[in-house]
């Protein structure tokens, strides 16, 4: 059975003006690839609710999971969680659960909850709340959409939480072959190994060290046995230069 | 005048996959600020000539400028080349131009140019050629759609040959107060004073050190007195908190 597909969606002025750069990408590739969720396209766009609302609907039709990363805080710039409703038809008001979950908090921080703090508990009807174990303003899932803050270290936790609850398929294993030539003596022969071999992918990550030439060749598929085949294939046409 | 409006496609699996960490958004973005072009939206697909036509397609029909990251290497699994031919309506070919510039460079390092090498000669009919200093396999513009390498080396020297033939705006320029309060108390305020400056953008991205809150408040324009008055002013409204 082919694995789950998976779209990304950064919302973030501070990414697009080259202020912040951005850590959650890398973050959730990662994660998804050991879960076994193929992750298919990354967009990010403004604090900017038509563009949000656009990319929602375009990726949660797309793909089986979108992820959202970023504004659901307190303040102004904070549209997500309205825009994900918008885009999802669904109604969005301060929630009882969610509130609770805020007032105990602030409670034990001796902290007064107010009108902008509160913003932090409107959640859509009919959606899930993700676990914010550590600034506690949850993030949900409503349908298939998982929206979760911008701060890495709670954009972490929050996918920590989340992973296990959805199903995924087989890990994508992945092996790789370091070949110190130029990619123009590489690929005539990867090629011709990867039309050989339609069940595995073939990516070639060029390098330059020292002044010379290299490409690190990745191998994909979810079959070791396979794997391990061809990169002892690849090992025996470029023989020393290849590691 | 408002200034162009521009777009980012990042064409990779190594980056979806989480293998490799993205780093030409953040350059990108940084470049396209100082030089008054607005980035608007960045998608990341996978070396897949349907996704990568299509994104192509809407892009450069959204946006003043695309400029896309990746797959213009020699391998099989660059297709970047003849995917934004096809998305754009031109035919491609080996170019006798490109030609010469990757022949002129294998000749210099005594070199055989094969079919792969051959293939970075592929370049649409119509397009002007993005210098390459480094590895010297050119990018290309094709209309509004600006064609680069995706080793971060090669890609930071293509945008730095590129964006001085672009015409860009004022430059956006921000200033940055930093306020060691939680954001919920500091959303209220920091909204007022947005919606009293309808021609400078104001963000809030909080940070939590030492376990206190804080965020630092991000105001930007394209006028330096504004941007001063408007800074001092959360500084009155915070006190000994901001700085």
């Amino acid at each position: 059975m082919a694995n789950p597909t998976a779209a990304m969606l950064v919302i973030g002025d501070e990414i697009l003006s080259g202020r912040t750069r951005d850590a959650n990408m890398y973050h959730l590739a990662g994660k998804l690839t050991e879960a076994g969720i193929d992750l298919n396209e990354v967009r990010v766009v403004a604090d900017d609710a038509p563009k949000i609302e656009a990319a929602v609907k375009a990726l949660s039709v797309s793909y089986d999971h979108l992820f959202t990363s970023g504004g659901i805080g307190p303040t102004h710039d904070d549209i997500t969680a309205d825009c994900v409703a918008a885009a999802m038809g669904a109604k969005i008001g301060i929630r009882d659960d969610a509130r609770a979950i805020l007032q105990a908090h602030y409670d034990r921080q001796g902290m007064e909850i107010n009108e902008a703090r509160l913003r932090m508990a409107r959640i859509p009807d009919g959606a899930t709340l993700i676990d914010n174990p550590d600034s506690h303003a949850p993030g949900f899932t409503l349908k298939n959409v998982h929206v979760m803050a911008g701060v890495p270290a709670i954009f972490e936790a929050m996918v920590a939480g989340l992973l296990p609850t959805i199903t995924g398929g087989d890990p994508v294993l992945s092996t790789t072959v370091r070949v110190t030539r130029g990619e123009g003596d590489i690929a005539g022969p990867l090629g011709k190994l990867a039309a050989n071999h339609p069940n595995l992918s073939f990516g070639s990550y060029p390098f330059q060290k020292d002044g010379r030439y290299g490409a690190n060749l990745v191998i994909r598929g979810s079959d070791q046995t396979q794997l391990d085949a061809a990169a002892a294939r690849l090992k025996d046409i470029f023989g020393t230069d290849a590691t």
